[in-house]
């Protein structure tokens, strides 16, 4: 029994990622009590959905322009890349503070029950990165799901005469209890004790 | 590490009810991955925030033009007027599916302590609602705040030698505890015993 125009909104924020009917009715009487000023400045926020955002020239990471800010950042070592799926994993892995190196975005993983294809992925600019030279390792970091394995075992064919494949460690995550790992985790886990 | 834009787009999800930086990181990957139709979807749906919404000229409601659906569905009681504080608790009486009559919404509660007066309510146009006459019934469902309680006896003064005014019951809500249920709600629940 909403005008039209609400029910838009509603329908609109019910888009969004785990926004169910409520949750979007919830947003939108918000952004309709807002002030102007603050409706604007929310919709000008948003301006990136029409304008569309640069990807890095060199990794493939979100950017404002030709290179994303981890490629201009001339404290990173250059010679460590970080294969990833996405620039949300980018995100992940720098929560960690740990890896001082580059990343290169795949933007997916093999996966044929999608129709999604070696050549529909970021490679060959992976491949030219690691024969341009100076790239000491290569480190997979796709998520352990029968299509991101696939894809890790695809790349490491790929480079591994051309310089050093490694993958992060797969077993019990920390806090973890053995009893509650489940089995394919756990023959990795002791597959890969030190 | 993110683009500006991108940031931007993070800000502005973080604006909307209980949405914290996880969450608007999430909505903002989940969009940007959106495709072109289905973002020009999204922001076709968020017009309304810089076209703005009408309301009613009659009850105030969010309307599409100028009157809302329930006042122009002639199958609703017009004698019958339920006072209200936004258009918000409209949908919550509805959903009753019980109340055939219609709103009146007051666009707030009397708050000196926010400087909200009864002038700056939509009370005139209450008034002159009831006083051209035909209203048998005027319900007053404000929030049970004191700011609420306030406002209802001031109309309640207002509008006693005009019209029938009444409240809905307050009590324990159904499901609830005895135990668990506030002194305030109990008084109340004993007071209204029939």
């Amino acid at each position: 029994m909403y005008p039209k125009k609400f029910e838009d909104l509603i329908t609109a924020f019910q888009q969004l990622p785990g926004v169910g009917h409520k949750t979007a009715e919830r947003y939108a009487f918000e952004v309709m009590n807002w002030t102007k000023e603050k409706q604007e400045e929310f919709l000008e926020g948003l301006k990136v959905l029409s304008t569309g955002i640069e990807t890095c020239r060199i990794c493939g990471n979100l950017s404002d322009g030709d290179l994303c800010p981890i490629c201009l950042d001339e404290t990173r070592d250059t010679s460590l890349i970080c294969v990833v799926q996405s620039p949300k994993d980018i995100a992940a892995v720098e929560s960690i503070q740990e890896y001082k190196g580059v990343y290169h975005v795949l933007n997916g993983v093999i996966d044929t029950s999608k129709g999604i294809l070696p050549e529909d992925l970021r490679l060959s600019s992976l491949l030219q990165r690691v024969e341009a030279g100076n790239i000491k390792e290569v480190i997979l970091a796709l998520d352990p799901t029968v299509e991101g394995e696939t894809t890790s075992l695809y790349i490491e064919t790929l480079l591994k005469d051309k310089t050093q494949v490694t993958r992060p460690a797969y077993g019990i995550p920390i806090g973890g209890h053995l009893d509650y790992t489940d089995s394919l985790t756990l023959l990795r886990a002791f597959q890969g004790r030190k």
